[in-house]
């Protein structure tokens, strides 16, 4: 990893980690700058940062509007496969991270690069989310990771850097959150989130209102469901980003979607996150309940299981991999019959279900009713119970197993 | 099963279904029924119980205190196992079903019965909660259930027969839920809920607050672990009963621990239930984010996992069964440290956490803070990743399995 | 199921059980019979199975050749997803089951049926596998398990019933094993192997040769597959039928292919089986050894644990379930780039790979190597173990978990 | 990792590479060496090796007899636990390197060092089996990792390293495999074997006779279990060191236990290993057969399925975890019963199951007969089938998921 890059792409956000690495390269790899900008929805002013790269030393720059894909390749199938990692984090940066590399791979081998870049340290996930999509898609390309080979060990040191390289910040030390935004969510991290025996402060939130200002009057959305895709809001069909646009300001402004937990890093150990996934959080209930009628028990608990599994790969940054491909095809075909509405009721943080209907439902009210009726004889489960309890039976007539 | 039983110990609530079930007995079993009555914390009047029982022709009647026994010897174990049946019920039906067939069981080997009876219909989970603990415990007992013998199939029929032999019931036809409940939740089925398509009325539930009648302020409360059982309430130690009382009180206040389902029965068929567990949830949110800071990542992973089998197990009745035992062995061990004490805010329904601590957390603030330190070497982490890509990168320079 | 049926479709083996099936039923249910003949390659005499079917008395013979279907749409699936059921059984009866139930409901429906039969016990698994998929593909046919309603306790009760009617017979009292032969495999049950501390006798197997009278020089045979199906034996592309033929004759000569288990049946006992597989006893280990090379760790360890699951499907008659079809989703998807060859020699009973290879391997020999090369820097190794091991690390140093 | 240590142990073995580790360590790290020999079965002349270690430059030796801990701390949990590495291997290598690194720890700690190293290449696995160890119990020594460090690449740069150092060798260019042995297996790795199309020479093997060689006669041995735990032969009770010595001539001498796999290593890359395990590979079969008459079945699928993740463990170096300690408390529970006695034949590489005995068995010959009996009335199979079936019996009535 020691060979001189004759031309690097940088995946470039405008803040002040990847803002810096530009003169940071500029000065010790000598080499032209692709800044590689991804919109995954997180509400940049594009322009503006385009000419703020190219102002800090950047030689090209590539805008890619991502957001679209992002939603329909990335989130809508780990929506689908049912995924929350640490029983709380629906996976916003991770999610992202993967599309990004891609496109920064891409953007590299159409522009001569032979070398990528990007901001994150050698603490976090992200490095890894980046790396491993980078080694899956283009291996003959040179990694370049500044924030493990430089002396800057502190925010403070990054913005002394970027004040000498006259890098306009908008950061100040005041500023102590990471975060990270896109469509799906905001993420969090720092500050006195490091102290998990402190509250997250009310004003770190941005995309969802709290307890208190939330309204007093529950307002109800109806999501429509093909296959397991979002597809509709109140039986209206919707692009990806228009159905999450809207949902995430109904449900940011009932204070739906915060989450605040310690989770285990990839790389080995706990770190403090807080999170908001307003629209994200309406959709993960919406289907997990829309799935109540139309999945199977024993295809619903293989699909639970199977979820954390996939929630580890995308937390982990696995995502080229050949085993997410093939949990893709478990869900498929366990979602291919998800199809109907639910229609929620949002209020004071909550996400509560008034109706689930589906073309497909495998609820029978003649069954479940306590009324008996044709189409199951109760007889059947005295026998049913005789033969599940046989083992116990047995093991207690033989003196084995119990006292 | 044609054989005519000597005694019949009867598992008896008092309500509707084991009221009705002794006058038939009578009529079909002629032999002498002792009633027994398990108090799990329903809050009954278990003096009125008995009488009940007597006047309606029970021969003899037990009253059995299980409520602190039912607390520390299947609800402990059950949250320490970090048990969500299909992501929201918490359990406290099925779990309160073994200790009362234990009980029943002994005390019909006590008392010279040589048949068992309960009141559960023939479709529902009920039933092999009770049967299964039947055979583990004691074969040789004949079974009876008399729900699954008899001509009534619906409630008006069981409140005719009730009339018709002089059972004095407060149950009518209006009040349609059929319920259960104990120290730790209580449960709803029927009436509207039958449909999925229909919201649950506010005036069914019972032990929470809807969120407009919750307080608008907060209300903060810190409880004790010790290896992963709550023993503390803000410092005071208390009783499972009395923690748990009071946890309820407080958490119903502020509308926390109602959950709506379309769950996946036992037997086959999918039912819809709602449910109240107040203190419950508290207890659960409290536990998992102790959790967050004493359980190191793949002992928490497979603990996950775990955790829904023995919910399975739990949900299924197959409570006296070696592998629910092997598995509680598994999650003593896994939580022989998470002894700590975690500071929850109630508010309009949300269990909000606002501090975790514990004397063996593994939260390193050094090693999670964005400052870089002395533990983590940052270069560690370009090996770490190299190596966990290696397989994806082989593949893309074989030019196998990526395009 | 008191309805007296109008035409009953009998899955007919033309063994004492079916035979015998077909005079019972005539006495209880007066309805003509329709026998369904079902070839899966278990080398009967179909023709003369005809004529004792119509001798004995139904009125409709269907013989159905399905052994090719047999392979590619059960056997193969079930190769493909790994299954060994208890460490040793390679499914072969189970896989046999579901086919035979679906021609069975396919002849059923086409010749005006309103009932289908079988001849197994209500103590077995082979009456699940044959109702599970009259349940799911034609719920509305009456269900008759004459074994479940009659008299008959015992084989020699059979035989008696069997002389009376006039069946002939060519099992005699002292043939005591119950077999089930298809092109897969032949399975023993009964006799001597009712005895867990008995050995089964020499002359119970019919398809291997005894290690002593199995040669002394091993023979070779390459396998090649595609997509994780056997396609061609030494180069030669064969059906499923030829192929499977080939190997059966080439491994049975070498005595490979016997199992003899303890096994957990469906219906809650535990059971002895013995079983003969010896062409498919290579295939399991020349597609294991192909998979070594084409698929990564982290999909192999997940479709190991699948197998288990796919397994317990299989045995379980649970085939004609979404929770199947999800499974082999995965599966194919897994199994996209295993094609290759596998060279194994036979001898005394073993399967010993001589040689694996694929286009698609992920094999690196200068990885794999002891001499060092430039696809891996050692260091990297460091950094990973130091990222791995952080968790046990901090705890040490934080005194916990360790003493 | 710049410090330099003050007094380094090393763990010894007396072979090639940790022979010339000694020179080179002088050379580069001018401190005090104590060299650990862990004797744990694999048959050396410990004095001599004791010798050679001074000659050639180690300040003190500690010789430490590990063999019975080895078996009864370390080998016999992972055959509790069922392990199987990749469906063949039986981790001998992986469960060793524990103990030595535990051992090398408190002789490091005992004797004033603060640097432990070993002599494993950045490319295995032992590295990490070495480290996490060290990691987890004294992650306060400094880890040296001379492979990772120096120049030498190959096995012929150590060996012109040694020559040029005067360290004795007995190693030559032609003896290529490199190779572990204790007193459960040893492992073969390198030559021939890189090449995955290559089968290994049948000079290679060393524990276990050929087909050909291996008697023509079948011998019998009975082992005796205690809580799964093997404790007698033919009903002589022995230690752990006396009764697998005695196995493992026994097996060697009918070839049985031979392994030859490409296993993915957990450094990411895909190698080839031969294992022989003689009296492992009988313990192993041994008790599997007794647990099919001691354990239940959803026990027995629980373990199977943990027995996985206890193998990855085992073979990844995760030995000093907390997750490791759980599973075998699990495991303890799960086989508290498993006592008995399984009698095996020997013969031409097969371990053959004779008789399984156990007072603990839950096989009930009336229950598994043909012949109908008390215990089970076949009429409860039908209700059984129609409360599994009811699911897929609904999805076909109400049109879903089947066609």
């Amino acid at each position: 990893m020691n060979t001189n890059p004759k031309k690097i792409a940088l995946a470039y956000s405008g803040g002040l980690d990847t803002s810096i690495i530009i003169p940071w390269l500029k000065e010790h790899y000598p080499a032209p700058i692709v800044a590689v900008i991804a919109d995954v929805g997180q509400g940049d002013d594009y322009e503006k940062l385009r000419q703020k790269a190219l102002r800090t030393g950047a030689d090209e720059v590539v805008v890619a509007p991502l957001a679209e894909e992002f939603l329909t390749g990335y989130v809508w199938p780990t929506l689908k496969a049912g995924c929350v990692y640490d029983k709380t984090y629906l996976l916003g940066t991770s999610m992202a991270r993967p599309i990004i590399a891609k496109k920064q791979v891409e953007v590299a081998l159409a522009t001569g690069c032979d070398a990528v870049a990007h901001g994150c340290t050698g603490k976090g996930n992200d490095q890894v989310r980046f790396e491993l999509p980078y080694m899956a898609l283009a291996p003959q390309l040179q990694v370049i990771a500044p924030w493990r080979e430089w002396d800057i060990v502190s925010r403070e040191d990054a913005i002394a850097y970027a004040e000498k390289h006259h890098v306009p910040i908008d950061q100040t030390v005041k500023k102590i959150y990471s975060r990270d935004q896109n469509l799906w969510h905001i993420s969090h991290e720092g500050g006195a989130l490091e102290d998990p025996a402190q509250e997250p402060p009310e004003d770190m939130w941005l995309l969802t209102r709290s307890l208190r200002d939330a309204p007093d009057t529950a307002e109800t959305v109806t999501i429509g469901f093909e296959r397991g895709v979002p597809v509709s809001l109140d039986g209206q069909r919707l692009s990806a980003v228009a159905l999450l646009t809207r949902l995430n300001e109904l449900a940011g402004r009932h204070g739906v979607g915060r989450a605040d937990l310690v989770e285990n890093r990839f790389v080995g150990m706990k770190s403090r996150g807080a999170y908001e996934t307003p629209g994200g959080t309406v959709l993960v209930t919406a289907l997990r309940e829309l799935e109540s009628l139309t999945v199977d028990r024993a295809t619903a608990e293989m699909k639970e299981q199977l979820g954390h599994v996939y929630a580890r790969l995308v937390y982990n940054g696995q995502w080229f991999t050949p085993l997410r491909e093939a949990l893709d095809a478990f869900t498929d075909h366990a979602l291919a019959r998800t199809t109907g509405e639910v229609k929620v009721k949002l209020h004071k943080g909550h996400v509560l279900t008034v109706a689930r209907t589906s073309p497909n439902s495998l609820y029978s009210n003649a069954l479940a009713s306590f009324t008996m009726g044709e189409l199951y004889d109760q007889k059947d489960a005295a026998g049913f119970i005789r033969c599940i309890g046989l083992p116990q039976k047995m093991a207690a007539l033989l003196g084995v197993n119990r006292p």
